[in-house]
């Protein structure tokens, strides 16, 4: 598939400023009218780019993560700035027994789960867990080394044993708060969307997730715009495939 | 406060069908472009009404519930519909502990909160909880019976212990799947916002969420057509307050 414009969406300003340095984008000021969210713009030879952060909460003066932000800025970004593919770059958890490291970049693959959304009624159960496809792109796994994955969404930092149980059922390799609700999004537009995350912490060892978050945001982060770079470098040479 | 434009926001067909033929509402045909969203419209005396349903989902057939797309909606049908005041009415889960009855209408008051966005880092925690305040309006709860509470919501139809916990030392009342996503992008757009919440099921008793929600609907979306008519007739008559 031929890509002309692609929105990369990022939760929080920490995820996206090595990339935004290293893609030389510059922030638009109008933004989104009364959404909080940011647009950083560019070129990346002969595509356009445009990174969209989420923004800040004015109340609390924190960036505003989590899957109902990611549903507006999804929606906000697809409407306004016409991508034809959609690419939520972010930090993750990841688990110790399927092999992962701290500083490991997934793509989701083949799709992306909700893990919070238990509706046992009939035909709810399916809906909640969402499963929405990634776009399939092998040639682009193959020469940028990203490891492959489902990404599993929840509204939560931590999980509880019932999240768990559900990312497990799910075959789930990366934890997350944004991808699902934004492939949710991409869904109903039937634009091709990828989920690229770099993990921060890992779910099954003993250290609490926001203390390895927290230690490990930078390198995450730096790790994720250079595997972006190559996703887009890959990407401009030879579509997304 | 003058009202002059409500529009309302149901996230269920079913919930939302009383109401619209108390209402003697017509669907619009356009909708909202590529969302799922319903509009059914129409006045009471001199206030335009706009009831919003969510629609379904394509893949599963369901109403589309929860969270995400309460958010989109909401924001749709603000930046489509400009209403100057944003209801959300729907069913919801109570506490037979707060003396709760199958049925009870209740208008979330003071506040309304999240109470699965376990965000354990510093200033994210209350970022996740929420607490938006709801519009503050004594005479029409004085006026119409309503009970009062705060509504917290989640992204699932039952809950786990944590959600529990945090539902009670938010002082919850009712339970839900969307009013706090709702007040989050009414917040954003300083918009009034109340929800309207009629009772399906207890929380704290012995029977399953789901088999009381299946059994009850019907009552409780009647109930709350009535006492939502209440709701836009003292309105009409005196503006919110």
């Amino acid at each position: 598939m031929k890509v002309e414009n692609i929105a990369i969406l990022m939760a929080m300003h920490d995820e996206a400023l090595p990339l935004v340095k290293l893609l030389q984008l510059q922030q638009i000021n109008k933004g989104f009218g009364k959404l909080p969210m940011n647009i950083y713009a560019g070129r990346y030879k002969s595509i356009d780019i445009n990174l969209v952060t989420n923004g800040k909460c004015s109340k609390h003066g924190v960036d505003h993560i989590g899957s109902q932000a990611a549903t507006l800025a999804a929606f906000a970004a697809i409407e306004q700035l016409q991508p034809n593919l959609l690419i939520n770059a972010g930090t993750a958890g990841g688990f110790k027994s399927k092999g992962t490291k701290i500083g490991d970049v997934y793509i989701s693959h083949p799709n992306i789960c909700f893990h919070d959304r238990r509706i046992n009624l009939p035909g709810f159960r399916e809906y909640g867990l969402g499963n929405y496809p990634a776009f399939t792109c092998p040639d682009l796994i193959a020469d940028t080394g990203l490891k492959k994955g489902v990404v599993s969404t929840g509204s939560s930092l931590d999980f509880t044993p019932v999240d768990l149980q559900v990312m497990q059922s799910c075959n789930a390799s990366v934890k997350d708060m944004e991808a699902a609700a934004i492939a949710w999004v991409a869904e109903m537009h039937e634009l091709p969307f990828i989920a690229i995350k770099s993990i921060t912490d890992l779910i099954d060892n003993e250290t609490p997730t926001e203390i390895e978050f927290v230690n490990n945001l930078r390198k995450a982060s730096e790790n994720l715009s250079e595997k972006m770079e190559q996703v887009i470098g890959f990407i401009w040479q030879h579509g997304l495939r």
